[in-house]
């Protein structure tokens, strides 16, 4: 059988899964809805896939699952949609920037029995699900310290920003998804975070900041460090640590390519993957891979629309923290 | 324009460059050949061509390239039909064991004026292309000294070995082609060349060795190390280093992932990437999109059935200063 | 002139600084007080210096400086009665563990125009002295955000820890003064601390904690994250990182050797140095070097009390936070 | 008991030899020689030692060992004068540049049943001492191919080059005893080298080459790979490389600092450390701490006079080798 997929958006994130779909066996895009003509157009092109609307998609009953790449505010309202109309779903974090909204939408998720997964894309990188297994696997024993360092190559547009949530709901979600991810089922009850504008005040004149970090505690007294940046000069900086009773494991960056050049002036490495579609690529495919193998298979999804809303939590206290300057405690 | 190819030969590798062409806009494979009905079937389901006898891809019209991965004995005479059929052809490395073969191979496509390419795909991976054009950036001054270090993770299967023309007409040839590629049109001009049996006494008692090295002397002095070996138990071993009079420029292995695991023993990498399809998959890739350019832009091809030619000659002049255990001029 | 100095206290780290005074060209140790007979014997054996009392070693008009390696509760008595003996002073960190305490001895070291150097080793480090230096020669731009990374490979003594003042202050105290290191003069004005029990149940009845890490906030927003553990199975882990806006700087881990093997299990790397002993024994030897040039040219010696001070008030600014919950306010 | 030490001859190796001196527990330097004033003067003012003739420091009962750091074609009629005084004698290499002078020396070290020790301090390295623990302790299974880079920063003064013997007797010498070092016992049984020049035209106008490689070959087969240039803008390269049956053990160059710089350029580390006294300071230690223990215990002394011809009969094969453009079979 093959999966047949409706896209909802066409736009960068879009076309990386568009691209991710192409190379998955048992898998097909058949309809693009994008607004705009230029964005729908390239995906129909590379992938032979028509377009449509969105009420065409959901009617379209040989057409099994949706990809939801359309701009945060249209996330619930299209995943409440396609439940109904039954359709596996696959959305790109967040489901919303209200946590209330949320909680809403998961609701009709689950009373319709509906396949929802959260595109939390670094759980499937190759290198921090390797650390993960090792983890697992027993490897670094108890853990008991956990550190992720996040830095974007550069900050997104001021537009951009101004309707994103801000940076913890934006950019940190993805690394407080990875922290519960990496504490494999223990949950964090207390958050502590701080954040500054360093790299574009413009930033800050928005109600946002450009630097940050988090710190996270779970239950039973693990530590979780995050640390953020709107900037890195050297390319896109994603690196993992976990450190327990029985050693440490870390997921090191990677190299544009492996060559070294050594004169007078030393050893010179070449930057980093420039950013999160070169960087993730694979992943991205990994990600695309499970969710078709859930369906295909009636295994459960992984991460789920709860994963997606307890990561926002976070993200809020992580708000609620910079601004009271003190901890704040989550409900679990 | 969309290069429609033809694929003779469906085995491992023939099945590598079938992939490799599913990723390449503006090329599709049409047809395939194998005697094998399994290998031919596969192909035929993973990429829609339809399977075919050599004559019948020759003839036809719509087909523009041919991509020969047959076994060794039969490239020449299959270049010679494609080049008078009027097919660009991409050959996997050697011609032909004969280098007096290879010759007359060579006056066919020249009469033919055929644009053929030879599948030395390290001069496509990326790192090693890297390297190269550090080089021709000037970045290592003069260079003055090349190591190459190529092991297998294991050996090919016996049978494999005694039709293979020995490890230096099989396995060195891709390190005497890179060699040339490094040193960018100053031809080797001397070898010595020197093998053991340490893997697995049946390579020797077949005739051939399993651990060789080779260094080569270039007009102005120039000197290349290379080491091969058919064996290394942490994956697929694939270095340069090029040493000059301002610097020197490496390229590194590539491992299966950047994880890195600490505790009481140390420090543990992972292993490298397995084998060739893995590790220069990309180079498949790229090596094959060069090739589709090259016809559509009607730019000369390299690597070329002269590189093609150049290289055999090396490894003959190897085996024959390692069974006269001296130096051995070659003609360049 | 040669500069004579008197050790008082013949432990560990007495032992190591008389080792490194053998090493310094223009020092000479010329007697040592220890009340344990083994512990002073041992460093007579080895220096050839006199066994003296506090009294006499302070009278000895001949010995220039002195060298306070005492338990942390004698170090500011024994910092007074040497100012008030006219003798030059380096005295191990903490000057004492009441911040109160610490500005009163300070007061008397003013009044007699003392030279006092507090012992934080790390910033004679060769490394983190050549990240300080890339900052200061502008290679990282604005600094924006500072990491730390301090784990012990196990945790001392339990008797040590409760006389210890607490792994802010024992332990993290020397992460403060090199966070201020690296800022180079702008201040930390608030704090946010946290810290767990995860090494040793032990240590949480002794009232401390074993696994930690602090939040610095500067005056410009600066972000700098220490996390710190008693325990790391693969050596004595030490690391830095300093991200600015034109790139980023870090010092890495010293392995005891360079040696990596490869086999099917992956690369292994030794582990890292054992213990502070090995890893700063040359940042011992120049902070003495230091020392001893300051006092031969007049220069100005660091860090100097006032050093010591900044750090304990943060290391207290910690504990507060950590206990309360909140960000704490440091008065500049 | 302290043994103490004659130095003959205090040019910049007798001084890195004398400093070690001073650092080893049960050793001192009790006279010195060098007809140049300033040199000796030099080593009297560091140590404490007095100048003396040759045949004072022979003739002086309370020296147990002499250091023979003088010009080379001094070295065997020393070693003559010294092992008939009776005394312990450490030499620098090579004993002599003729393998026939050396024979005749060794055979009245024999004679004289003196402890006799050559300087190859690369034995005593920490990396290289680690990595031929791990082929003992069987981790990588049955050497089969060994790989050895030397490349010095720059080629020495002209003058010294003449008197030197040439590359592979003055330089690559040191390799050749390592390679030997390495196999644990199999000897090498034949040798395959060539030579150019590429650094300084001047280097081959005085008959030498500045860049060099040798293959080695032993009994069983094993292959050893030496490179050497008298070139290497980026420090002091010194790296092995051991290949067996069951993996592969390297030992990496050592750099200044860990430091690493990342920005735009990509990612930058330091340069090596420059050259032998800094890359060797503590091999230089532990070789003489290792000839102290042997003299202490009776214990028997590595590396030996034997080592010393046999590297030497290796050297003279090389160059009639790379004279011959034939492999060289050498007498075991």
């Amino acid at each position: 059988m093959t999966i047949s997929f409706g896209l909802l958006g066409a736009g960068r994130i879009g076309k990386t899964h568009a691209t991710a779909i192409l190379g998955i066996p048992g898998a097909k895009l058949t309809a693009v809805y994008d607004p705009v003509d230029a964005a729908a157009e390239h995906i129909v092109k590379m992938s032979g896939a028509r377009r449509a609307s969105v009420d065409e998609i959901l009617a379209d009953k040989s057409i099994h699952a949706v990809l939801i790449c359309t701009p945060t505010d249209m996330h619930a309202d299209q995943i409440e949609l396609a439940a109904k109309a039954g359709k596996a779903i696959f959305c790109e974090k967040p489901v919303d920037l209200s946590a209330e909204r949320v909680r809403a939408c998961l609701k009709v998720v689950e009373a319709t029995k509906t396949k929802l997964m959260i595109g939390f894309n670094r759980r499937f990188d190759t290198n921090f699900a390797a650390a993960r297994h090792r983890i697992d696997a027993g490897d670094v024993g108890t853990v008991e310290l956990v550190q992720i360092v996040s830095r974007d190559p550069g900050p997104p547009p001021l537009e951009y920003i101004k309707r994103s949530g801000g940076l913890f709901r934006d950019m940190m979600i993805h690394d407080l998804d990875l922290a519960r991810f990496l504490l494999n089922g223990e949950e964090i009850v207390s958050v502590s975070a701080t954040g500054s504008v360093l790299v574009d005040s413009a930033i800050g004149e928005a109600g946002d900041v450009d630097t940050a970090t988090a710190t996270l505690r779970s239950k039973s007294g693990k530590i979780v460090v995050i640390t953020n940046s709107r900037r890195a000069t050297y390319g896109y900086d994603q690196r993992i640590e976990i450190h327990g009773s029985k050693g440490a494991v870390s997921a090191a960056n990677i190299h544009t390519n492996t060559v070294t050049l050594a004169n007078v002036d030393g050893y010179r490495e070449a930057p980093l993957l420039n950013f999160f579609m070169e960087r993730y690529a694979d992943a991205y495919r990994s990600e695309l891979q499970s969710f078709v193998t859930a369906i295909e298979t009636g295994s459960p999804i992984s991460p789920s629309g709860l994963d997606g809303l307890k990561a926002l939590e976070l993200a809020d206290a992580c708000v609620k923290s910079m601004q009271s300057r003190a901890e704040v405690v989550v409900v679990v």
